[in-house]
C-alpha cells in the first residue's frame, strides 16, 4: 500500500496462511452467541458507546486518511460520517427496536373466521457471520455502514476493506477491537484477497460488498453462495444524474444551487463517490450558462498536497486508480468534448505531480444519444453535461443509467419535481429535490444517511444497505409463525387477543414493571350512556355534532340512523372505568394507538371496558418502562364499540 | 406431456421459433403501462374479478388436473387454493394499499433539526416483467401466486409452468386471458424452455422460480442477470421437519394431530409438495408409538386411478418423478430402514400399474446422525422418523436441513414451543405451532398461505413469496427521496408537516372529497383549561387519577410536579374547537392513530388547534371516502400538548 500523495510505502498486506474458515467459525460460535445474548437495546448502547471512542480518537484517523490522498475536509466526511452511522444506529436501536432480541414484524394476521388460528411474522438473528467487503474510497465510513446494521442485529462480522486504503481501516479496526467494548469474536478483520473464505459460508451468513460492478458480478456467481443461497448484496457505483429544472434559470437560487452542487460532488473526495454526479442533465436553453458558471468554479479549485490548508481537491486514492479514470476518459472523450480540465495535466500545491496520484477536475459535454455518457463511468472528479427539451425526455436519460445509487432534481417547481422523481424512482434507490427550502439543511446528493436506504437497481448492484431498521432485518430471518393466540403470545411476548386473560383481586396499575405479566387485565363497568351525559358532554366540549344532537339530521346519516355518543365520550367514560385513582406504579398515560370506533353508541347502551397487558417494555437506563395495554370497549349485546391501545409509563420495582 | 394416469399423450409444447425478446417487449411496452395506468385499487378489482371467473370454471380445471394424477381432493387443494390467493390479494389490495399507485412507506425521517429537510421512502412499479418459472406441482396454485403479487404491482407476467403438467397451466391461462379481463399484455404464456428469453431481461425485470435447487442454482448465475442484476427469487423444495413434543404422548390430542397431520403430507398431492414434511422428529421415547401409529393409517391408503372415489392417493406427476424418488429413496435408505412400504411395489385400484406413475407411501427410519434424511429429499409420498432426546438436539437437527420452507411443531406446552420455534426461525420461512387450540382451524404444515411469506433459507432458495404486500413490494422499487416538506407533500401525495397550510373562510368540514385538497387547515380555540374543567371531568367521567386530583401526590411525580389535565379532556376539548357541527360531507370520525401527549397541560394553559388534511383515500365502490387529519393541539407557549391523526369519512360530491 502506497501514500497516495508521495507514493511511499505505508505498508504491506496479505492473507496467505491465514486460516479463513476458522475465522469464520470463530465469527459464528463466540461473537455470535455473545452477540445474540444481548438485547437490541444493549446492543445499541455498544454502538453508541464505540461512538463516543471513536470520536475521541478521530485525529489519529485523520492524520492516517491523509495518506490516502484526503483533504481534511473528505477526511471528515469519511470518519465523522462513519461515527454519525454508528449513532444514529444507537439512537434508532433505542427508540424503533424492542427490549428483548426477537423482532415481532406487523400485525397478527388473521388465518381463521373464530381466532383460533392465527399468523404473525418474526425477525431472528441469523446464526452466521457477514462478510464485509468494503471499496476503497471510504475506508472508514464504508466499514462501519455495513458494521453497525450487523451489529444491532446481532450478527458478527468481518471486515474487508480493499488494498489502497486498507491501512486507514486497518486503524479503524485497532481502535474498534482495542476499545473493548465489543464482545469477543464480534468483529474480525482482514486485509488482501478473500482466500478461500467464500467456500466455507453458509446458509446463515452474509456477503456485502461494495466496489465495481465486474466484481459484483464475479462474487455473486461464486459457486457456494449460489448453492447455499447465502444473501449478497452488492453496492456499485453508477452514472448518477443531477437535474436542472427548467425554471432554475440563471439568476434563481436553484440554478446556483445546482452549479455549486456539481462542483463540490465532482471535488470532494476527488470525486471517487459512488453516489458522485456523473450526468449532468440541463434544460438545453441553460446550458451555456451552467457551462460557465461551472468553470469559474472549477477554476478555483486549487488540487495538491492535502495537508496543505489552501488545498481543496487531494489526490486520488493510487496511480492504479489514476491510469483507471484516465482510461474512461479516453471513452468518455470519444463521443463527447472536454470543456474544462486535462486527463494528462494538472497544477498541482505543495506536492509532488510525478509522484501522487493527481488528477485536474474535467468538465465533459455530450450529446443525450451519446451511448458512452450513459455507460461508461470515470471515477474520479469527471462529470458530463447534457442537454435536454422535455421532461419525458430527461425521464428518459435519467434511466438510460440502467440504475442508479442516487440522482437530485434541483428546482423550484412541485409538480416538475413529482412527475421526475416519480418517473426516475424504479431506477434510483435514493433521489434528492434540492431547492431553495432544503438548501441550507440539505446533506447534498452525495451522502447516504443511515436513515435512508442506499443502493439501487441494477447498474448500482441491486442491493439495499441502512435504511434505518431495514439495514437490521437484512441480517435477520424472517419467519411465518402460525399457531393459537395462546402459543403466539408465549412465542413473541406480546399478548395476543385470544389468548386468556388474568383477572385477580389486584388492579394491574398496582403491579410494578417486574410483577405485571402479560395478560393482566382489568374490567370495568358496565356504565350506561344516557341523553343527558351526551348533551352535557357536547355542552361542556363544545362538540355539538349533528350526530351527537340532532335526532333528525343524524337518522340521515348513512352510518348512525339516530342520535349516537361522541367517540370521545366513549373513551374518557372507559378511562374512567379502568383507572386506579391512588399514587402507584402507573406514572402517566402518554399516548393511544390505533383508536378504531366499530360500532355507534346509542342513548342508554352500557359500555364495559376490558383492559389487558399486551406489551411490557422495561427501558434500561431509566426507572420505568412502557407498558401497552389493548383496550376493548363493548356494549350490553357483547360488540365492541372501540378498540384501542392505551400506552402508560409504569415505575420499576428497585 | 403425458397422462400421468395412464401414460397417454397429452399434448407436446416447444418455445422455438418465439421471438421471446419481443414477449418481453411487449409485456414492457403494452402491458406495462396498461397495469400502471391503474390504482391498486382497480388493480384489486381485477384480481377479485379474475378469482370469480376462475371460480366459475373450476370444473374444468378438476377435470384436466386429473390427468396429472391429481385427486379432486389434490385439485381442490391447486386450484381453489390458487383461486384464494387472488382473492386474498383482491381484499389485501384494497384495505392495505392507497388509493393511487405509488406506495409511501414508513414514517418521515427528520434529515435536520428545523425540520426543512426530511427523508420519505416510497415504492413505484418497476417498469419491467416478471418472467414466473413454475414447479410441475401445482400447476395452478404455483402460477397464481406469482401473478397475483405481480399483476397487483402493476407489473406484467410472463408465465412459464413445467413441462409435465403444463398441459393444465395452459387451460388456466386460457380462462386467465379468455376471460378479457386483463389488460392487453399483462400476461402470456411460455411452455417449454426459456430459450433466449433471460439474455433480453433487463435491471427492470424480475424471475421468480419454483423448482429444485439445482436449477435454481444454475438460473442464478445466468450471466445476464448477474450483470444486470436483475431480481431473483427462488423457492425450491427442502427437507422440512415436524417436531413432536415431548409432552404429546399417546394418549394426548396432540400425538393423534401429529399422526393425522404426517400421514396427509405424506399423501396429499403424493407427497409431491415443496413443503411435505420429510423428517419427523419424535422424542424417542414416543417412537414405538408414533411408528405404529402412522402405519396404522398408511395402511388404509388407497392408491390409484385419482378419478375414483375410494382412492386417497393419485400418481405421480410422470414415470420420469417416480424414477428419481426411487432414485432418492435408494440413498435414504442406505442409512435407514423402511417401516412401511416398498420403492418398487404397490397395489393400485382402478389403473394400470405399469403405465401409471403411481407409488407406494413409504416410511422410513433413521438416527438423527444419519447424513442422508438430512440431505436427500425424495419428492413423493416419503418421510423418515427420526427420534431425538432433548429440546438443544431437535433445534440442531431441524437446522441441519440447512434451510427449510415449512416446519411445524406438535405441542401442547407453551415453553417448549416457544424455545422451538424461537431456535429453529433462523432456518425457516414459515413454522406452524400446532395444538387441540387451533387443531380443527388450522391450514396444516403443508399449506402456505398469501398472507405469510412463502420461501425459506439456503436449501430452501433464500426467496420470499406472497407474505400480503410485502409480496407486492417485491415487484416494486423502493426509493429514499430526501426534500423539504413541500416537496415531499408534492411528490407523495401526503400532506407533511412543515408543508403550508391553507385557511380560508370556508371551514374544511365543508367540502366535499374532491373540493378538499391537501393542507386545507382549520384553527380552533384559544380554550382555557382551568381546574374548574378538570375536576368537572373527573367527576363526570370517573377518572380520579391522582395527577389530576391531588397536589402533593402530582408534585411527587416524575413528570408533572403539579396537578395536570385529562389527556382525554385535552382531545375532547380540541374536538370541540374544530368540530363544524352542522349537517356537511364529513359524515364520522372513525378512528384516531399515533396519539401522543408532548407537554403536560397545566391549570389555565391555553389550548389551540390545529387541524389540517393530511391525505384524501377515495373509495372506488363508495360514496365517501376517507380523510386523514394531522391534529396539533397546542398550548400558549406554542408548544404541541398532543398530536394525532384524525381519521374521518368525508362524502363524495357526486
Amino acid at each position: 500500500m502506497l501514500d497516495a500523495v508521495t507514493g511511499e510505502e505505508v505498508g504491506r498486506l496479505s492473507t496467505s496462511g491465514l486460516d479463513l474458515a476458522g475465522a469464520a467459525s470463530y465469527a459464528r460460535e463466540t461473537g455470535g452467541p455473545a452477540l445474540r445474548d444481548l438485547t437490541f437495546h444493549q446492543r445499541a448502547s455498544l454502538l453508541k458507546a464505540l461512538a463516543g471512542h471513536l470520536r475521541e480518537h478521530r485525529e489519529e484517523l485523520y492524520e492516517v486518511s491523509a495518506r490516502t490522498g484526503a483533504t481534511l475536509g473528505d477526511s471528515k466526511f469519511d470518519v465523522d460520517g462513519g461515527i454519525g452511522v454508528l449513532q444514529a444506529y444507537a439512537s434508532k436501536g433505542k427508540r424503533e427496536l424492542p427490549a428483548g432480541n426477537v423482532l415481532v414484524e406487523g400485525d397478527v394476521e388473521p388465518l381463521s373466521k373464530d381466532g383460533s388460528f392465527l399468523g404473525q411474522h418474526v425477525l431472528t438473528s441469523l446464526h452466521g457471520v457477514a462478510v464485509q467487503v468494503n471499496a476503497y474510497n471510504f475506508p472508514v465510513w464504508g466499514p462501519l455502514e455495513k458494521l453497525a446494521p450487523a451489529l444491532l442485529a446481532g450478527v458478527p462480522s468481518i471486515v474487508k476493506p480493499a488494498t489502497p486504503t486498507g491501512f486507514l481501516t486497518a486503524k479503524l479496526t485497532e481502535l474498534v477491537v482495542g476499545s473493548g467494548l465489543l464482545p469477543e469474536g464480534s468483529v474480525q478483520f482482514l486485509a488482501g484477497s478473500v482466500g478461500d473464505l467464500f467456500d466455507h459460508l453458509t446458509e446463515q451468513d452474509l456477503v456485502s460488498f461494495t466496489g465495481s460492478a465486474a466484481t459484483a458480478q464475479q462474487l455473486r456467481t461464486h459457486p457456494t453462495l449460489t448453492a447455499r443461497a447465502v444473501r449478497f448484496t452488492a453496492e456499485a457505483d453508477s452514472l448518477n444524474c443531477s437535474i436542472l429544472g427548467p425554471d432554475a434559470g440563471p439568476g434563481t437560487p436553484e440554478f446556483d444551487l445546482y452549479v455549486k452542487q456539481l462542483t463540490t460532488e465532482m471535488t470532494v473526495k476527488a470525486g471517487q463517490k459512488c453516489t458522485a454526479i456523473r450526468r449532468a442533465f440541463v434544460p438545453e436553453q441553460h446550458l451555456d450558462a451552467v457551462t460557465d458558471a461551472v468553470i469559474g468554479r472549477l477554476e478555483r479549485v486549487v488540487v495538491g498536497n492535502p495537508t496543505n490548508p489552501d488545498v481543496r481537491m487531494g489526490a486520488l486514492a493510487g496511480l492504479e486508480q489514476r491510469d483507471e479514470v484516465r482510461r474512461s476518459l479516453k471513452s468518455l472523450t470519444d463521443g463527447g468534448r472536454v470543456l474544462y480540465g486535462s486527463p494528462d495535466h494538472v497544477d498541482v500545491t505543495d506536492a509532488d505531480a510525478e509522484r501522487g496520484a493527481f488528477l485536474s477536475p474535467v468538465l465533459l459535454a455530450a450529446d443525450p444519444d451519446s451511448a458512452a455518457v450513459h455507460e461508461v463511468e470515470a471515477f474520479g472528479p469527471v462529470s458530463t453535461l447534457v442537454p435536454y427539451s422535455s421532461t419525458a425526455q430527461v425521464i428518459d436519460l435519467a434511466a438510460r443509467g440502467q440504475g442508479s445509487l442516487a440522482g437530485s432534481v434541483v428546482t423550484g417547481d412541485p409538480d416538475f419535481a413529482r412527475d421526475v422523481v416519480l418517473g426516475a424512482a424504479p431506477w434510483h434507490g435514493r433521489l434528492l429535490v434540492l431547492d431553495q427550502a432544503d438548501a441550507t439543511t440539505s446533506t447534498g446528493h452525495g451522502s447516504p444517511m443511515p436513515q435512508l436506504v442506499h443502493g439501487g437497481p441494477g447498474r448500482a448492484g441491486g442491493g439495499e444497505e441502512m435504511g434505518g431498521i431495514r439495514g437490521v432485518t437484512h441480517h435477520m430471518q424472517r419467519t411465518a409463525i402460525q399457531g393459537s393466540p395462546e402459543m403466539l403470545t408465549a412465542i413473541t411476548g406480546r399478548w395476543v387477543p385470544g389468548t386468556t386473560r388474568t383477572t385477580t383481586d389486584v388492579h394491574p396499575f398496582r403491579k410494578h414493571l417486574e410483577e405485571l405479566r402479560l395478560g393482566d387485565t382489568v374490567v370495568g363497568g358496565p356504565r350506561q350512556v344516557t341523553q343527558a351525559d351526551v348533551e352535557h358532554f357536547a355542552e361542556f366540549t363544545g362538540d355539538t355534532f349533528y350526530a351527537h344532537m340532532d335526532s333528525e339530521a343524524a337518522a340521515a346519516n348513512p352510518f348512525f340512523g339516530e342520535r349516537v355518543a361522541h367517540g370521545y365520550l366513549v373513551v374518557s367514560f372507559a378511562a374512567g372505568l379502568f383507572v386506579d385513582p391512588a399514587p402507584g406504579p402507573v406514572l402517566a398515560n402518554f399516548g393511544i394507538d390505533s383508536l378504531r370506533f366499530l360500532t355507534p353508541v346509542k342513548f342508554d347502551d352500557e359500555l364495559t371496558i376490558t383492559l389487558t397487558a399486551k406489551q411490557i417494555t422495561p427501558r434500561d437506563s431509566a426507572a420505568y418502562g412502557e407498558v401497552r395495554w389493548d383496550a376493548d370497549v363493548t356494549n350490553q349485546h357483547g360488540d365492541s364499540v372501540a378498540r384501542y391501545d392505551v400506552l402508560t409509563l409504569v415505575a420499576k420495582q428497585s
